[in-house]
């Protein structure tokens, strides 16, 4: 049997192009199942270095993936720019004030402003100014969030969130992952929900 | 403007997962659009060596690939059986039957029936005794076509058409074009039939 969890667990990086797709698509998706997402920032960097996955030096694939973004955008109704600076946020405080908001729940607003400005308003990814803008924006006190970021205590939960993306099996961002069952990329969103919802048909087979 | 092409180039690779989806679902997608596909078999094993894309070597990925072809082949009413042998057909010599089917006018058909015999009844890809029993239910001499696959001329034509899916930016099994617009993977194949159409939403937005 295949008992519905109703929640989905939303692995993703801030620096990454397909992420931005379901950032924008899944509150929608989610309601409209019945399922609850849980937002959880991952260092998919981490995994994919040692993984020997460097996508971004596979210059035909790198040369697809944003064109097929931008249609992927187009199909959904949701906007696309090209985001001028890519990759980015080397030092990954974009990702830790995301584990911040995790621990204090505002994850999900911060998550939706820090899209909106690195992919559509062109800002630099976890730079200090646009992060405090983004921060004020959400009535947060920046150097306070930005000092907790940069604490061993949320370096630490960054890299425990990551190993839990790694046991499951986790190679890219995004992720979704449904008790031990993962999906990878936007565009497996709608499969990931169905899961969760247990309306998934591979999981209709299981149980018929 | 985008004036429909109607016409879908469909390049894939007879070891390719993922392109048993296509191979399974593409004529009833096409046929209802009004698109005409050409089946072209191509070395995606030699793009992928030398771009440095060698998934097979990744194993976290290489163990989530095969559980979502099983999920999107039950999403999409197509049967699933985890071929028993992957990586296959080292001499690449069922992808060269390939072509003189092309050259033949047959290609089709005989990439149905190498997909079933692989994939379904767990054959391996590209051994002779299986080749010959495909061959020989499509009304073709084993032996003849076999002679023909290990020609200078038919291993020319292989190289080419490699080739023209190189330019194209091809990275991966399957790759869909029209014209130069290029989709990747059997999670595209609807986006690229639209595309041949002339419906698909990017489309529209450059047009309006």
């Amino acid at each position: 049997m295949n008992a519905p969890s109703r929640n989905l667990d939303f692995f993703y990086f801030f620096g990454s192009g397909y992420a931005y797709l379901s950032v924008m698509r899944i509150d929608a998706l989610a309601d409209a199942a019945g399922v609850t997402v849980t937002w959880r920032p991952f260092s998919v960097r981490a995994l994919m270095i040692e993984q020997n996955n460097m996508i971004r030096e596979q210059k035909q694939k790198m040369a697809y993936v944003w064109r097929d973004i931008e249609r992927r955008a187009a199909r959904n109704g949701v906007p696309f720019v090209r985001p001028p600076i890519w990759p980015t946020d080397p030092d990954q405080l974009a990702n830790r004030v995301g584990i911040v908001a995790q621990a204090e729940g505002w994850c999900r607003e911060y998550t939706l402003a820090s899209f909106r400005s690195w992919y559509l308003d062109g800002q630099p990814l976890g730079a200090e100014g646009p992060l405090a803008a983004i921060l004020a924006g959400l009535g947060r006190n920046a150097a306070e969030v930005i000092g907790r970021a940069n604490s061993d205590d949320i370096r630490a939960r960054y890299d425990a969130q990551t190993d839990v993306a790694r046991r499951l099996g986790a190679f890219g961002s995004p992720t979704f992952a449904v008790g031990s069952e993962i999906f990878w990329g936007d565009d497996r969103l709608e499969e990931a929900i169905a899961w969760a919802a247990g309306t998934h048909p591979a999981q209709r087979n299981a149980a018929g």
